[in-house]
Formats: C-alpha cells, structure tokens, sequence
C-alpha cells in the first residue's frame, strides 16, 4: 500500500468510481450555517420538442451516497482520506475530548507493530472519546431537544426529491401500514424520530468524514453493502475499492465483514475513506484474537475489540446478545440450524461453558462504551433462519422478542439501536416479521438480509432476495442488506457487488414508491416522460445505472442517430406503438375529448377530422 | 435455412441447448394408457456422509419443459420437426378432419411463392379442422365430463413434485388468497377447472408436437418467454434457437411476436420444432399485411390472418377485443399513452374510423374460429399502463370490465379464455388488479406482464418486473410473462432470453410457495440440506441454473477438492457456522434436548459433557 507501485494500482481501480455520471453534476444545498452543505447530484435533461417549438425539462435531484468521489472539484488521495467535515460540529458540543492514544490494548499493539508499517493507513487521527459522565449519541441530544447539525443534514437530504418538483402526474397514495411519512421533511421531525427510537443515524464521533444518514421506516429506504477479506481470498486495495464502488451505485452503509489477515488496517482505510456510515461485526475480530476458538472468548477480549473499533471510528457494530442458551437448543431440528457466523460463534460459546452469552450479561457494559463514541446497536439475529423450511421458527422468534427487551435497555442509555432480521423467509410469512419486530421491539428500525424467498436458485440469490426485500421495505423495513449473485458460492468481485447494489436499490425504490414516499415517484414519471417522448439520452441518464443501459441499447442500434430516433430498436421505425399514442392524444386534444363525458358527448362526426389531421402520424416532431 | 451449411449452423446453435443438465435423466411417468408418456426431470443426489455411515438421498423429480431436446435417445433434426405424440388423441375422437389444403387465401399464398423455397419448412403438415358443427376444445370436452388425454397429461405433470417426496421438515401452510389447490391434482379435478373456465390448456388440434400444459391458478404458476424478430434485426434461425433456449431454462409457453419479415415462415419452423404451446398476436402480421397502415386493416384481413395460424397449429391468440372506442381517449391525459402495440393499432383503427373495433363487434365470429381449431383466446389489455404513473387507470379498467364480458361469451362458445394484464403498477396497487380480474372475468386465468415495480432501472427491468412478477402470481396470476433486461432497450440476445426466464422462475416458483402448492418447498429443501452438508455438486445440480451456480463457486474455489470441501469459500476452513451449528446438533441429540421443555429440563450439568464430546467440530464426516 505504501509503495508507489501499489498507490497507483489503487488509484487506477478508483478511477471508474471516480467519473462523474452522464449529464449530471455535484450541487449541494447549504443549511441553516454555512457547514452544512447537503451533497446530491443534479441530472439535466434535454428539452422536448413540441409542435409549438420547446418545452424545457426541470433538472432532476437525486439522493447521492457516492461522496466526494464523484465530485470533480475534490481531489481524492485515499492516503490521506476524506476531509473531516463534521469535525467542528462534533468539537463545538465541547462534550468529548481528544484522547493522547489509543485504549484498546490491541490497537496499541498493532500501532506499535513495525512488521505491518507498510499495510498501516499513514495518518491516523489521535482517538475522540465522551468526557467523564457525557453521552455523546445523536438520540441523547435528540431527547434533550437539540436538533444537531447532522440531524438537520439528514433532513435536507430526505426532501430533496421535492426540489425543483414538477408535477407531471397525480402522486399516487401508497399504502404504508401504519407509517406516517409527513410531506415535509424537518429537522425538528428528524429530532423526534431520533427520540422516540424510531429512526437512527449512524455517526461515530472518530468518523468525522461522513456524511450523515438516516434509517428509520419514515424515511427512505436504505441499503446496505457488504464488502470484507475471508481467510481465502481479498486484499485490503479490493474492500478498499469495493466500498467506495458499492457507494457509486447506492450502497447507503457499508459494513465491512473482513475474516482473515490484517482486518484491523483494513478497517482504518475503509472508514479514513467513506462518506457513508461503516458496519462491522466486532465478534469476527474477537474470534480471530483466540484463534478461532469460540471456547476461548471473553468478555475482556471481546470489550477490548469494542473499544478499538469505536476509536477508529466504526459507525454501527453488529452485536449477537440475543443468542440465549435456551435458544440454542430449538435450532437443532433446523434443516439449516445456525447461518449466523456471529450466532453459531455464540451459540457454541454458550453451549461450551453452559453459561449465558456474555453479550448478554454484559449488555448494559456495552452500552457504556456505545454512548462514549455514538456507536449505533444493529442487535444481530444470530438465529436467524437459513433456509425456506426453517423461517419464522421459535428459534427465531425467541430472539426476537429477546431483542425487543435489549431494546429497550439500549435506550435507558439513550442509545441507539436498530434490529436485524431474516434471512429466508417465503412471500407469505414475510409480513409476519415485520409485524413481530414493531411489536416487540417498539418500532425501532428493522434492517432485514433480504429475505430470500425461495432456495432454489444459487447464482441469483440478488433476485430471490431482491423480491423479498421489496416486500418488507414497503412494510416498513428500513434498511435492505444486499444480497450478490455470489451469495452462498464465492465472494462477490466488483460485478457482483454492483449487481447487489443496484437490485437493492430498485427493491428499496419500489418499497418508497409502495409507501407513498413524498416524490419517490419523480425520478420514475421523468424517466417514462422522456421514454415515451423518444429522449434516449435522458432515458440513460436517469436510470439506476446509465451504463448499462445505454450499452443495452446501444447492442441492437449502435448509431449515434438512433440515440435521437422516434423509434425504438423493439419494433423499428414504422410499426411504434408511442407514435401511434401520441395521434390519439392530439385528436383527444384537438376534440376536448379528454373526459369520459365529453367523449360521449364529442364522438360523433369527428372521424373525418381525424382522418384529415392524423394520417401523419407523431406529427409533432 | 435449406443449405447444408444453414442446417449445419442451426444444429451447431441447438447444441447447448441439447445438452442433458448434470446428473439428471429424463424420465416418463405412464399414464392409464401406454401413449401417455409425461416427462420428468430426475435429479440424481450424492448421499450424506454421517457418523454411522452413509445415507441416501432420494431423487428429485422437478417440471420439464424442455421438451424431446434434453433426451439423449431422441435425435433432433430441425428440418423434420418434433414427433406429433398427440396424433393418435386427436385423430381418435373423430370430430376432425384433415383438409386438403390450406383455408387461408394468404396461406396458399406463401406456399405457393417459390422465392420463399429456401426458407420454407419441408414438411408442412395438412391442416385439421373440425368437422362441421363441431367444437373441439378442451373446454367443450370438460364440459361433457370427457376427461380428455391431455387432461390426464397435465393432471400427472402437475402431481410431479410429490413423487419421491421426502419429508425433510415441515410444510408450511401458504397464503392462498382465495385459491383452493389439492392436495393431489387427478384428472378429474383439471376436467372440473376446464369445465369451470378457471384453467386452460392450450392445445391447437394442429399443434400435435405439444406436451400438454395447464395455466390456472390452483396449478404451477407457469411462464411465458417472447420471442420474434421485428424489421430492424433478427432471423429465422435465431428465433427457432431462442424457443428451444427458452424452454430449456423453464419456459413453459412461448410467444412469437415476430414483426419483420416472413413472419409466416418463421412461425412455422417454431411451432414445428416446439413442445410447449405457441401464442402469436395475430394483428401484427394482419397489420403487415397492409404495409402497415392501421386504418387499412379490415376484418376479413383479420379472419383470414386468424385462420392461417391456426391452420399452422398457434395454440393461443392475443386479440385485443377490449379496446373500445369511447376507452381511446381517456388514455390522452396518460404520462406514456398507450404502449401494447395491438392496443395502439386498434386505437388508431377506431379512431380513425370512428367505429367500434372489429375485434370486439366480431367477437362472436372469432369464437367460430377458435372452437374449429381450440385454440384459446388470451384476450389482450390493450391499455394496460405503460409507466408507474398510469397504473390502475380508468382505461385500464374500462377494457378489464370489458374483456369480462367478452369471457362470458367466449365460455358459451366453449372456447378457452384467459386474461392478459400489466404492466407498470407499484407495488401497492398490484392486488387490486388481481382482485378485479378475478371479478369481472370470472376467475378466468389472469396472464400478466411483470408487472414492473419502478421505471427507474432500464437494463434491470427483469428485476423491477420479477419482484410484481412474484406478488401477483401469489395473489392468484396463473401465468407470468417474463420480461428480459433488454426491455424498453432493444432485442434481447440468448443471455437476456435466459436472464428473464430464471428470474421468472425464481418468481413462479416463490409464488407456489406462498400459495402453498404441494410439494413445491421440496426442491428448496433438498437444495438446502445438500448446502448444509456440504455437497456441492448437489446444490449446483439442484439449481435452477448448475452452470451458474457452479462457475461462480469455482471463481473462488476453482479446484475439485473444494467440491467436497467441509467449509465454502465465504468464510474459509476454520471459521464456519455450519460446522458449527453441527456441533449444536449433536449436542442437543446427545441430551435429549429438542424441545424448550426438555432444555429447560435437561440444561444443568451438561456443560462439561459438551466441551469432552464437542471439541472436534463437524465430527459426522
């Protein structure tokens, strides 16, 4: 990493994530102080031609996660990392203090390890941590009434389909099973989201390079990207690559699931280098401190592996407390029994000491530590089902409601916490889950892997899951973990975490639209307008993944002619549905025939007119 | 097509397509008579390796409908077609004749056109008719109470996933809105369903190539790949390669939706060479016919159109007899109009005419035709919503109440009906066009298009449709019309074909799930249980794509070894929580400890027993 060999390979694997997308640039849209400056990406389209000359076509702002990477005003040198952009916030609440180095025993050792120099990210930051007594979590200072400048970034960023609104179409009212999404988008409503536990934003005082989200079921719907090394293959230049790839395409968080060699050094470049919150699960590193012997874990080793984490900045851990010893047993007659690495981990540590999971007993310890950085709960489903057969088990629901009552700790604390869930499960148990989670966890946000929905397909396990994750996120999930078409048979490259990515976003668009979130539906009324009007190049640019679709189109009518072509390569230049449509839509115009009455009223003796009029077909162009 | 060197390449094409899928066999399930010969998949697995030595795993029989190609004991020659196995069922009942000629003044035509020598079919097959005054539909048997060969056919075929079965874990009961699905399909139950007009099967009397099928929603959610050239790319012998590509990935009918040149010829070569039933939209060709002037179109261009296919053997006929005049207009205020091409067509027809569509004021005539030939209507949604913002419209709904009544007429002819529908719809209003179909068409089959669930994703509109693919194939849809990741982009090539159809497979089959169809969670089971025993080659044969699953596995892991590895690559050989959950198992078998009572019972003093016993993980290998 450090030589320049390995720098330049790095820098060229970002250079694709780098490229500003088609037509489309960087704006931000500044808050109540100039440092709060709400980053998304404008898409400018080209105006449709009328009979009566030019109509123009209001820009379209999307939600961004890309971070600076996409912005050609910033030059990005991932030696040095991201700008610290909430580093005068996090000062100013004069609540924390810099640390003269670091507490973990472990992250002292590797620091002071001269064999792993070269793989060290060179400048690392001296450690943040809560003065004595303080609690420095986003939901402390929301129940205290103060809305914090991340809470008022995440607002402006959940209104912006709202801006430059055109309303080319009835907004159709979604069906959002007891959400209630307001029309309006405010800080003061982000702030009581924060309060009441239903909404999260993942923001550790020690990443100060992020751009704040939220996740919470009043809000858009998130997703989530998995990158990490394995014992078998990876370096940390691909997770590095991974991660700012997956955030390209729309990945909301990244957790970083890394196994093998030298997790600590990766973890330090991912997060010096992310604009998006980073998930891990500490229990992964803990594990490989006893070599791999579950038997061997301690509370001692394992709140060590908290600690250092939290200083390096890790926004969200994934923690199995849930994994109780009378549990273990119902996973037995499972046809899967335990997929969770973290629960099958704790379920044998629980069975090998018949003692009870110290995730457990030590829960409110946790929380002490949580509250020290802002280090969110994600309460891991270690029993999780892995397999059709096994969904909505006692197993699984056991834990569940084991989670709801840490839940309710976590918040005594005023700490935040979301919940994860299944997994497998077919269509019809799907809203079960969900049901079952706001109950028993009291609406705190519910973040699922998948659901796949059927077994049967390795290979396309994006698909399988895409459909159940589309299900629960218009029920009220609020955070889709990504599944690849890898899942099950290898670790994804980059084409598979792409695959991943932009199936989850489709999923969690579909759930927003399916929710009736305010001005979800912009981006796709913009998209069909410039389809039916023929405007390829718009078409492209709005779609998820404008690559790929201009390539597709490309396959079958490469010229650069048939990019302004009033047809399409389906059914050629004479026979076009869209052309036809547009001569009724004239004669419906021309005839005031635009209403089922006036229809009734209008039809008679008009046919000639048409004859003479429309024998021309789209003849506004 | 005639060349030695064109047959060569078309052969040479066939070829993958050919191949029989790993450690499978084609089997025949006999029915009451020796000529009813169903085929099967039979899915080979390895046994499980125990402690106590080795266990078999029984067979897996999964739905075929790749047809003859995948048998290694048929020889395939294009040029000759398929064997006609359902000659001998038709000719028997005697209510057909062979006709002398073609009746279609456009048929003779073409035959006699020697410029089309070369791409003529060689063996054109006389055509069959019904004799005078009589009905040879399916549904006219049903309703005389005759349990037909190819009712008999289906009913086995449907029964096939229970055959072997293997009771690995429990069922769960689905959620079948409605729906009344068997426990064991007999032929008496589909006669019943024919009768009832709440099942079809599609089977032109000039078709007897077919391996019978039913499309009814107490059946097998089926598919429906498109296929056809248009004037811009395409061949003959592409589209004959797309068909057998097709149903050997899962298919279980194909549309030919061809609208270039010699749609004629090309047809006949698919039908020829086709065991599932083919559907064409008629209007297409009537459409080139008059150089593509819709206002030229006329009924007797239609009828002779109608007739020539059905004397070719087209199983089923999209015709869009709800497209009603005063419906044409209230499509004008839509964001994308009308995007069905024979929707636009007959709008365009009436309105340039200002008279009611022939389809619909012809309707009766149609009957008369399709009860000579069975060939059944898929009655077309000529408005269906063509982008998320025109879903469930007045339009739409106005031709749905529309193609109800013209159900009811087509059920007093005795003529097989089922319903096309969207589309574009969120999804949140999805149900509501299931419930209404099964309202105002009577529990006539509902056939839909995706439906799409956003319009944001060009290039993934495989996905964006699989996720309403799956939800309304649970609610009650009997046949999904697959769209490829091409769609709205342009053609799609055999990696799209496939693409679309595993995803719609995905799709069905996560719907029979849902539903609770017998047998269905079968696969998933067995699939998962090779998966957590390790036996991979199983899990990629169990696949709905091995080639897939197996590559991908061997990116990671590429060496035979790993095959029978007891790790997979996501985590390596030492950090596994299948291993694990191994563990667990044995200990809660050990102890008795299976059930909450017994763990609370039994949980004392067992600790130290599983630290002895279960130090060696996995130890049943």
């Amino acid at each position: 990493m450090t030589t320049q060999a390995d720098s330049t390979d790095l820098a060229e694997n970002h250079y694709d994530a780098q490229q500003p997308f088609p037509n489309s640039r960087k704006v931000f849209i500044e808050g109540s102080r100039p440092d709060i400056q709400v980053p998304m990406r404008e898409i400018t389209l080209s105006p449709t031609q009328t009979s009566d000359g030019v109509e123009e076509n209001a820009p379209i702002l999307v939600y961004d996660t890309s971070g600076p990477y996409t912005d050609p005003n910033v030059e990005i040198d991932l030696e040095q990392g991201l700008q610290p952009i909430r580093e005068a916030w996090i000062a100013e609440r004069n609540d924390t203090e810099e640390l003269a180095g670091l507490t973990s025993e472990y992250g002292r050792e590797r620091r002071d390890n001269e064999g792993l120099d070269d793989l060290r990210f060179a400048h690392v930051r001296k450690p943040r941590c809560a003065k004595s007594g303080k609690n420095v979590s986003q939901m402390h200072y929301a129940r205290q009434g103060i809305v914090t400048p991340e809470m008022e970034f995440v607002a402006i960023r959940e209104n912006q389909r709202r801006e430059h609104l055109r309303e080319i179409t009835k907004q159709h009212p979604g069906q959002s099973w007891g959400a209630a999404i307001p029309q309006v988008i405010t800080a003061e409503f982000v702030r009581e989201e924060i309060a009441r536990g239903r909404a999260i934003i993942p923001a550790n005082i020690n990443h100060p390079e992020l751009e704040p989200m939220i996740i919470g079921r009043n809000f858009l719907v998130k997703i989530n990207g998995n990158i990490g090394n394995s014992a078998v293959s990876s370096s940390i230049e691909e997770e590095v690559e991974k991660m700012t790839w997956a955030t390209r395409w729309g990945s909301d968080t990244i957790m970083d699931l890394s196994t093998g060699k030298n997790i600590h050094e990766t973890r330090e470049w991912i997060i010096r280098n992310s604009a998006v919150p980073i998930g891990t699960v500490p229990i992964y590193q803990a594990l490989e401190k006893v070599d791999g012997i579950a038997e061997n874990l301690t509370w001692e080793i394992f709140r060590d592996t908290l600690i250092e984490q939290a200083e390096q900045g890790v926004d969200y851990f994934t923690i199995h407390s849930g994994v109780l010893l009378r549990y273990v047993p119902l996973t037995a007659k499972r046809l899967a029994g335990i997929v969770s690495r973290g629960g099958s981990i704790m379920a044998k540590w629980c069975l090998s000491h018949h003692k009870e999971n110290f995730l457990y007993t030590h829960f409110e310890d946790i929380c002490e530590i949580m509250k020290k950085y802002d280090v969110s709960f994600s309460l891991g489903d270690g029993l999780r089902p892995g397999a059709i057969a096994d969904a909505n088990d006692e197993a699984q629901f056991g834990e569940l409601r084991t989670l709801g009552e840490l839940t309710k700790i976590a918040w005594k604390h005023d700490v935040q916490v979301m919940i994860e869930g299944p997994g497998h499960v077919p269509m019809h148990m799907i809203k079960e889950n969900m049901d079952e989670q706001l109950k028993h966890c009291d609406e705190a946000p519910f973040y699922t892997l998948g659901p796949l929905t059927t077994d049967i397909a390795p290979g396309y396990d994006h698909i399988t899951s895409g459909i159940g994750a589309a299900q629960i996120g218009w029920y009220g999930c609020a955070m889709l973990c990504y599944v690849t078409p890898k899942e099950h048979l290898g670790l994804p490259n980059r084409d598979d975490v792409k695959a991943g990515v932009i199936t989850y976003k489709i999923s969690a668009h579909a759930a927003d639209l399916a929710k009736g979130h305010p001005g979800a539906q912009q981006r796709d009324d913009a998209l069909s307008k410039a389809r039916f009007e023929f405007r390829w190049e718009d078409q492209f640019n709005l779609s998820l993944d404008p690559d790929t679709a201009r390539s597709f189109h490309d396959e079958t009518l490469p010229k650069d002619s048939a990019k302004v072509a009033h047809f399409c390569s389906m059914c050629g230049p004479k026979f076009c549905s869209m052309k036809i449509t547009q001569d009724v839509r004239d004669y419906a115009k021309e005839h005031g025939m635009e209403t089922r009455e006036a229809i009734e009223a209008g039809m008679n003796e008009q046919s000639e007119e048409f004859v003479r009029t429309g024998s021309e077909i789209y003849h506004k162009a």
